[in-house]
């Protein structure tokens, strides 16, 4: 049997957080992986894509082509000093940054001075074939859009390749369109989730039509849990999506807007899909548990059949088990005293009479529709 | 049986997307049919039907007639250049041309400029007594309405046959009444698809009362999938409706308002309908639970019948099978070990008490209520 | 038992709507009844009701008395011509007539020009005591009240009664006050058709404590049906009430919102009712199922009492029904096979004994509570 | 066992409304109490209170203090031409005064001209412990209270004693301010009902535990029924007090307002009291089931240990008591049939062979976890 | 097994309400603590912590240090007159300190001139392990926090701490930033009593899959009861945070917003963990009910297996045992009479066709899988 797409989930993190830590604390763990730092900068005709060793370096990179549109790509939040020295060059209030390294946030998107901060979970399978579930932090700018993310590996490599190979019109929109095809990228991943998510959930009903094991049950409710899991993202997913489409012209220009349009389309898709696995895990629980008293039934019913067959044939042949003497004690023959014993035709007659009663029970239990 | 009419819903296709793809591509499966292009024209006295074999001549002819009314009908998107020219001369958005050609969406309407772009399911009886679902796009333009289907063959003739006679409003009101039109002919043929559905829904609880075999509760479950399925294709469309209810004057004369309005009512009829399925099957769930277990108590009465007459039978009848000597060790007779086998009434006697033993578990169960 | 008084609901003539009508035709069907046409002319003083032969007759009439109120009172629709004559002269548009005559509306109002149109519908009793559901369709214009139903029968004769004679305030206040108590009437029957049906509750959960059968779950399963088309009935009923309530002075008078405000606690009062009942049918099912597992438990408790009391004695007695020869085949007697059988006092000690096992068992069982 | 405190609800009274009675038309029924009229008189530093025979008495004292302000307490509504004066003098409208007599409405308020019309439900224990709930309505006035109420007894008595006694901010505080004193007093009136349906509650589940008999799960659901019905009055009362709360300065003064607010919470707090009986009701449905399960489980468990003990065991003693002759009918000793009986240690073998088999299955059952 | 951390809710307070006290009435229970007096005085670089011992003493170094903040932190409500100094001295309204006083109250917020009253629970474990639930009743003024709680321990030392260490923000924000900071330090606590509810939650699901024992559903629906009543402290404690999101500048400065919107997301986070537990609970249910099912389901297997294979082979060993007589009354063998017994290897042959009997039958069982 294949095996359920798990999401795991920062649950663990969410309930370690330290007790009265003062807000904006950047409490980074020692086996974050230290950052690498990436530059896409790139324009109608310009494209260039590099790694930085050092943050300086890219800063004056970025500072030296106030013309071009970049993305400033941060993989890895283990160097707190690098994260407090972005914090004053790009603004960023202590909170977000803090949220940005506790990266087990809802979706949301926070606006201030017509900049967004959007966070993002990237649900993609490894591959090792298992999902993965990471925070992708998105800050952006007027030239620029700003990314942070935990692990050195992502889900934006598609993106990456458009951007290089000029297609679309990622190249001539502004920065703020780069943030939307980010945003499309990640949600693209979740169909993917959700197409293996529907096999599992196809195969767990031919098994319970096959042979419904005692574990089927407990693999539905796993099945159910999964797709609540993703549903608690996908809904604020949504919720994100609409309230940028309600943002005002100098947050998000007009003419974007139907771009994130056509993702809210998706993320209802998603949604819908959702509910439909819901729905069926829900089918699966009622078929399963109406499965069980089914075989209960059948087993009371092979029990009824053969006890009440054989009960009443075994009292018949205990009856002539009896001992009651013929002997009169006065001398003599007791003739009251189970005659039928002593007809010559006594037992075949009762034989016949036995095969009698069980051709009346199997015809009874025909009627009945018990045997079929 | 009957057998349940099934809406295929595109899940496969939703799931198959492309991660990564730029938006507004238009991604035309291989196996997508060539265009056919038609122009319906007509105004108060004048009506004309025309096939055209390519765009040139169809694009002529439209503008060729300004000061009439034109549906353009698109069926088959198998030619991408086509779709792109068409996406130039009407000034469709990328976007909602990648949603024509991905012809799984949601209903839903988008308006710009005063424009209205309308996505409908069109759930229709193949004459194969399967049911279909197409999507039907729809573009409103001042004089014209512009509509997209992927199959050759659609619902709308009986809207075709009205524009021809001249029946009703439709030649004397504008465009938009033409789109109002075409809506109202897809959403009448939800009607018989419930009826349908009604129809299998009392088989199903005829056959529950009958004879309530194992498959019935999965057969249940069915009808349930298949209505939650159209619930979620009503419900956008109700929403849809009602958006457009609440246009502007420019966008939506005031005058067509009560026509829609109609619509909605009609919308809001099928909701009802569809939650009235909805409450049938999940009665005919309990039902079916109930039937179980009611014959599950039949079986164990049956069985407790029997045993519980036949057990202390035997066991009688055990008693007098038992070797008890009568001879006395000691010579003589012992009086005390199972005098009554050398009664001479002792047989006799023994039937007798069983009779009255049987008699009185039967009035026993009688009482009970058992034996009806 | 009491029979369910049913809501018979126009599903069937919903589903057969044809489809692809041109929108406000009047598809009348064969069987409908040819109008009769009555006029009801008040004011404070003057009271006259009068039946006429002719529309042009009624029209006279009608048009002869500005200055009073008139009833104008349709009943029967069973002619085209003449209903088409009415949209001209009193400006009715065409949906508006169509909604008249498809007569399974939903309750609603629709407002255009402070002029209403309010669809009701009347829920009475028939002389054979059976639940009729018709529609009451109502014009509001500034001296009249127009209304069609198609049935020459109606629920509204205790408002006929009280125009006549004068009674309350509907003599002297504007014809909206007509209307209003046309509503109110209608409203009130809905009262004693609830009584019904918790009258028939009530019967149905005594039996449920006396002699719960199987066709009880399929009852009270229809109970609930019941309650749900009426529920499906009242809601739009408050909404309708509820908007006529948000109306402008224009259509709606201020003095006369406070009737309506009553008529809205009263659409409340008979939510209420309904949601009251919903949780009677649930908690019935509820008791129902209970009642028959206590019931699988009592068949168990007997089968297993006699089982476990029988079981072990006819061990017993099968035991010493065993051959086992005393007779040495070397010769003399066998001490260890079956010495029992040999004591004087062997049939007695046993039996004994076995009366002992009994009462045993019985008090385990009595300690059980199994006994009750 | 405690008695449920079960709300008296009028359903009787609503569904017994004469149908197409007039609005505004006062139905008092025949064993309506007479009015007493009783007229409470305050303000700083004075206090009078007084019972009047007649009408005419009062209203005199009434308008002989403009200056102080007025609590008219009116108890008993059995005098049709009494109430209508009333009307008159205090402006009230018919249908509100309707409401009056037919005293089974909904808590509500209603405001016209800055007065407030106040219907509360008074749920209160009598003498008899039993639960009342009658209805206090109240109207508003510059410098009165007026209120009414069917029964001589009533449960403001604590506010009474706390006008006499000058406590609190009652004689100096608007007219207003008596009406919320009144409201809060009769609110907290809730709390000793809830408490009482709590402890009910709690004894139910002791007897879960103690002894599930057959009456329980009816006890339960009864439990729920009042639990429901409390929670139909509570909720508008919330509602009442919300709509209180938002009321213009001129109807309620901002000064007022916090009371109200305060009040709020109490409903709010009574809100969340009858969601946990609620929730605590279904969990007891739940337990109950599980106890009727689990017994069920144990008297299958009784009867399978017996029967697979002594099943087999009664096949063996009945092997042995089959007759298979040892003589040879060609004369001689038959040595295959049933050498075993002729043993001289076969008896006590086989006894030995039985042990072995009964202490195997009561390991088995004891692996099983079957014999805790 | 671990003990379910038990959040004690004040019901018991609620429903002991003094029934028509007047509003604002300080009801100090007797075993209430004398309270303790401290004050934080802080600016920049000044910080000073003191307890006093009388309230004269704390005011008068209140009010000599108009420049700094203060954070006024009364302990304990022992002592009435001085609460009536304090409703003074800082206008706090009667019904206000009433809430302080009736430490039960649900989370809430309340502005009046700029100036919050906001009610928190701290949820946090005592010493002894056990969840202790207090009231923290919080009034801000220009430059001060005043806060009552009933115990003279609470969970915000890590506060108090902070602001010694001058870490953070807090020495430098204004005084609202304190309270932000106190109802962020209470949120904080709900994070531990989560983990543990969760780590129970996991403990339970281990054991229901070890020994599924009787008091495991009694157990489960206790969390639940738990996971409801935190649920109910949430939920309004969100709503707070969100009225507070939405003050005016006046009240809450818009500088702090986003710290407010932060703690707004961890109350998200909250919800989100215990509609997790909540589903999780629900889960468990249904697998404790399957368990059980499934556990007769075996136990009815042993049965039948048993029954059915012993049932006939007694029946036969039965009719062997039967004593028709071979000898022919008439003189000579009666050859029909159970010629069986008769010949030489008729014992043999029948325990042959015995063996056959069972490897029929549990090949039978092998094949239906009952035996696994």
């Amino acid at each position: 049997m294949r095996i359920l797409p798990t999401v795991k989930q920062p649950t663990k993190k969410i309930l370690d957080r330290k007790v009265g830590q003062k807000p904006g604390h950047l409490s980074v763990s020692a086996d974050a992986l230290p950052p690498r730092l990436f530059l896409v900068s790139f324009d109608d005709e310009y494209y260039e894509t590099r790694e930085f060793a050092t943050y300086d370096e890219l800063l004056q990179a970025f500072m030296g082509a106030p013309e071009a549109r970049h993305w400033i790509d941060v993989r890895g939040y283990g160097n707190v000093s690098l994260l407090e020295c972005m914090m004053k060059d790009f603004h960023i209030h202590p909170l977000q940054m803090e949220d940005v390294v506790n990266d087990y946030q809802r979706p949301k998107v926070e606006e201030e001075h017509n900049r967004l901060f959007i966070v993002s979970r990237m649900i993609a399978f490894t591959p090792q074939h298992e999902l993965d579930d990471d925070q992708l932090s998105l800050f952006t700018g007027p030239n620029y859009v700003l990314t942070f993310q935990s692990d050195y590996e992502d889900c934006l490599d598609p993106l990456r390749e458009r951007i290089k190979s000029g297609k679309g019109a990622i190249r001539k929109k502004p920065s703020m369109y780069l943030a939307y095809a980010m945003l499309d990228v990640v949600l693209d991943h979740y169909f993917p989730a959700m197409a293996q998510l529907g096999e599992y959930a196809e195969e767990l009903e031919d098994c319970l039509f096959e042979s419904p094991s005692k574990q089927l049950l407990s693999k539905i409710l796993d099945l159910k849990r999964e797709v609540v899991k993703i549903r608690r993202i996908i809904w604020p997913e949504r919720d994100k999506i609409n309230e940028i489409l309600r943002m005002e012209e100098n947050s998000v220009p007009h003419e974007l807007k139907i771009y994130f349009k056509d993702m809210y389309d998706h993320a209802i898709q998603l949604i819908d899909l959702i509910d439909n696995y819901k729905e069926t895990t829900s089918s699966l629980t009622d078929l399963y548990l109406s499965n069980v008293s089914n075989r209960m039934n059948e087993v009371m019913k092979v029990l009824t059949i053969i006890s009440t067959i054989f009960i009443p044939l075994s009292f018949i042949v205990g009856l002539y088990g009896m001992n009651f003497s013929r002997e009169n004690p006065k001398g003599g023959i007791n003739p009251l005293n189970m005659p039928e014993l002593y007809q010559p035709y006594g037992y075949v007659t009762l034989l016949g009479f036995m095969a009698l009663v069980v051709s009346g029970m199997v015809y009874y239990f025909y009627r009945k529709g018990w045997l079929s």
